[in-house]
């Protein structure tokens, strides 16, 4: 599955040299994520008030170029190999222009907020991921 | 009770005109509250994890004049009136060169995290905040 | 004239409490205030790269009850009398329940970026304005 | 060369998780990147306004515990290979209990701010650097 969302960008978003800072981009990444999974039947807010939390192991970003204030962007999300302990994402973002801005790489995994230990992906989550 | 809290400015805190953006001012002041607060004995840390919430009721800035990236800010911070239900804040902003940036004011009331209905500040921390 | 801005609360936006920061709504009314303008046919981003930027001279929020994660908050932009040297604002927001979060006043200014001075907003930009 | 910093964790980097947001870590890195310049006798304003910028190629963090609220981190940073078009940093971040955090690594590059185009670091900075 893979699901591209449209963020605009905010102005507080973009730093001296008139860029996106580079912490900015884990926000867009997530919010594309939460929406993908929407567009899939579930909420992450229905899965972690349900007990399940999925911290990020890893987070890789390669910038191709800078995203400037007011660009509209189209973040691309999809879900690399099976779903399981762990979930990985693959990112992209273009800008209104096409341009390809960066590529992103994330490993997330299932922890249970009650033991706060590591957990396969309930069945119920699973059909809506896969 | 009164303090002055130390804090340099981020670069991802500056926006596109080079300034601290405004929404960024309201982190300073809750850096502020946490230091006078470790300062006089306790941590919001430890009141949150024994139950007592602190949400803010309001927050009133008046910008004088733009921090700007690696400005060396000394944020004050005085409790205002008696402490109750509500707990009031006034800040003042300065930079290295001692020029007035900013002065705030924030109304906060205790809520317990259990019921979520505002509380009195109970007595053991209320000897540490007044 | 006056206009409603629908904003998604992001899963960072939200502290331990569960709620939205208060340091967030600032880039709510920023967005919802950069939309309207869009909507009146100029950017903001047009503004600044003219030369014209807009401080903020205050800030006044009155928060009544917390956003969450995952609300769809309507964000309500109004402008307060004349547009001149100043230029005023109200802000209101609602969740997806039609609760009101907060009500915020924000009194603006236009500044020449070269000269750095206070000055009366052009009248080209007056007609989108007013 | 390297260097540590000591960073306390706001409240509002902290998300519902009760976990400083991965976004988060990349403010911390430039905070610690920022203060081990100014120790070596620069600063990255003064390059900045100097015509000279640093934008990131690349980061790449590998999360192993979670940071939290009120933790007292200790982030150091090492230059890695030879500083020329561009500038290579390791990371890591214990906390206050020797826990390692996280490590990271991360690719910037020298950019002239008039040209737009990547740039040799000028030999005034050099010597400062290497």
């Amino acid at each position: 599955m893979d699901w591209t969302h449209t963020i605009r960008v905010r102005y507080a978003e973009c730093d001296r040299m008139g860029f996106v800072h580079h912490s900015i981009y884990a926000l867009y990444f997530e919010e594309a994520r939460t929406e993908i999974l929407r567009h899939r039947g579930i909420t992450y807010k229905d899965m972690e008030d349900d007990g399940l939390i999925m911290p990020v192991r890893s987070m890789n970003i390669q910038f191709k170029k800078a995203a400037k204030y007011d660009d509209l962007l189209r973040v691309s999300v999809a879900v690399v190999g099976e779903v399981n302990v762990r979930m990985d994402f693959h990112y992209t973002i273009l800008n209104q222009n096409d341009e390809l801005l960066c590529t992103a790489d994330m490993e997330m995994f299932f922890v249970n907020k009650e033991t706060m230990r590591p957990t396969r992906l309930p069945e119920k989550y699973k059909i809506h991921m896969t």
